[in-house]
């Protein structure tokens, strides 16, 4: 089933069924006032939400309604744990990053910013968001607690890395909001494309109407999303709703492209040459969406401007 | 007023207001079921949890009940943010740190660790709990959403940080789940203790029955909690129930003592000298409270045992 968080003027959102086609969606209220509480009580809600879901792709759901991403939140507005790991990059363990998960932005909200210096980038990456997951679980144990797909745009301050850096304790000012796909999808959907703790799907970035990148979120994947969270929970548990990123998606091809401007520059001066892609400008546009193999949209898509915030 | 949340088998506890004396509790669910709840209502709720904490200081709360600490969960048991400052540290700017916030430890839960060998750590801190900080606040505006405080053991296991320090994506093995005072205050309960942003009390902190450290949290913080708040908020929003933490505090006067056993072995290695104190072993006690001008317990205790998790 498809997920969203309709945005209805409270923290959370109302949750939302949506149409496998994302044509249609169905308020669930009846069933679970928002995504985070469905992800408290999921063996007693999932199966009504299933439903409902039924009932909407087969044209039955009483009281559905069209479906507008431009109306949704992020699928959850507001998380308990967000960490984003580097699984497309070279480690002997994943590299992962705990990030704030207070203030997500919903997929077609516009990337607020009080300065261009800053080195303003995109990030399109996948995420799972997670049951509970006790403190010591194994990677099959952890996938087992996937409970839902979705997408990403980490946006980062590049200019603002280096000082944060030096300082040994991680990203913070250069880290923004996130933002989110307008639905997570639970990993029944994604068919075949999920397999290996991987989402085997192109994921396409369109830097203002341009593609720049369409790598395959399976290939090249050092670390599964399996992998990802026994990492996060070797000394702590990881509680319902905890969001897990994949990092931005590289595939070694070049010639697919790229999921973020820094991976661009690292080419760029990669034989010593200097970086000529520069970072987006107040009135860039960037598109995230992932096709499934029939072409139509599995999350629907992340349509996001950055803006001077005044 | 002094607020904490009852385990009653839920996420996120039964929100108590708690009398100025800890002896007493009334359940204010009738106001709002949980911290979070409130926090995310403040302007409507707070009004009404101050009413019943006044009947409840003056022994007039119809259904008051002993209050036990043992019973409490984290005043937050999950929270939407939780940022640690290094106030005590000297830095240009504060160092800041994103911890996990979704599985929060109660007063007096036991610390439970796989292995000695990690390198178990205590950190005694102060912490205050947000409202809604918009991003660019000013240190000004920030204090004026400063809702409660309290405090916090910010358990690390040493020897996984170097590791995670050379990813550079910030420390998130080795800060396994953090613990939390019974008792969330608002600043007026502080008196004069509260000025200047800071809380100008000795924070005691008592390691297997001995006191290690008492050194006074308004003393040699080089960034109080405005600064600290701002600097969280320069690039994003800080949203309702955001947890932002002192760091481990410490005087300049060695004689005060320490709130974490690194700064022990810091201070033994500073002329050369080899580390002495070791870090804590399973079955060490650590107990970690604040006493008023008066002598009074303001937050109640926090009492662990490390314990091996098996």
């Amino acid at each position: 089933m498809k997920l969203a968080s309709l945005r209805d003027g409270t923290r959370d959102g109302q949750l939302l069924v949506v149409a496998r086609d994302l044509k249609t969606a169905h308020v669930a209220d009846g069933i679970a006032p928002t995504l985070q509480a469905a992800l408290d009580d999921w063996a007693f809600i999932a199966p009504q939400l299933e439903s409902l879901s039924s009932l909407l792709n087969t044209g039955r759901a009483a009281r559905s309604f069209d479906f507008d991403p431009a109306a949704c939140m992020a699928p959850l507005p507001r998380a308990f744990q967000w960490v984003d790991g580097a699984a497309y990059a070279s480690h002997d363990t994943p590299a992962m990053r705990q990030g704030g998960s207070d203030d997500f932005l919903g997929p077609t909200d516009d990337i607020l910013l009080a300065h261009e210096e800053w080195g303003i980038d995109f990030a399109a990456a996948v995420a799972v968001i997670t049951g509970d997951v006790p403190v010591g679980a194994t990677p099959d144990q952890a996938l087992a607690q996937v409970r839902l797909v979705t997408l990403l745009n980490d946006v980062s301050l590049r200019n603002l890395v280096a000082d944060e850096l030096v300082k040994g304790s991680g990203l913070l000012q250069s880290k923004p909001a996130t933002a989110f796909a307008p639905v997570a999808v639970t990993p029944d959907e994604l068919g075949d494309s999920w397999r290996l703790a991987k989402l085997h799907l192109p994921l396409r970035s369109t830097w203002n109407g341009a593609v720049v990148g369409q790598p395959n979120a399976g290939d090249d994947m050092a670390f599964n999303f399996a992998q990802l969270i026994a990492h996060l929970c070797k000394t702590r548990n990881a509680r319902a709703g905890t969001i897990v990123g994949s990092g931005a998606v590289s595939n070694k091809d070049a010639r697919r492209g790229y999921s973020c401007i820094a991976e661009k520059r690292r080419l760029e001066t990669t034989g010593g040459g200097e970086p000529v892609t520069g970072f987006m400008r107040f009135g860039d546009t960037i598109r995230i969406e992932m096709l499934d193999k029939a072409g139509k949209s599995v999350f629907g898509a992340i349509e996001q401007t950055v803006k001077w915030r005044g």
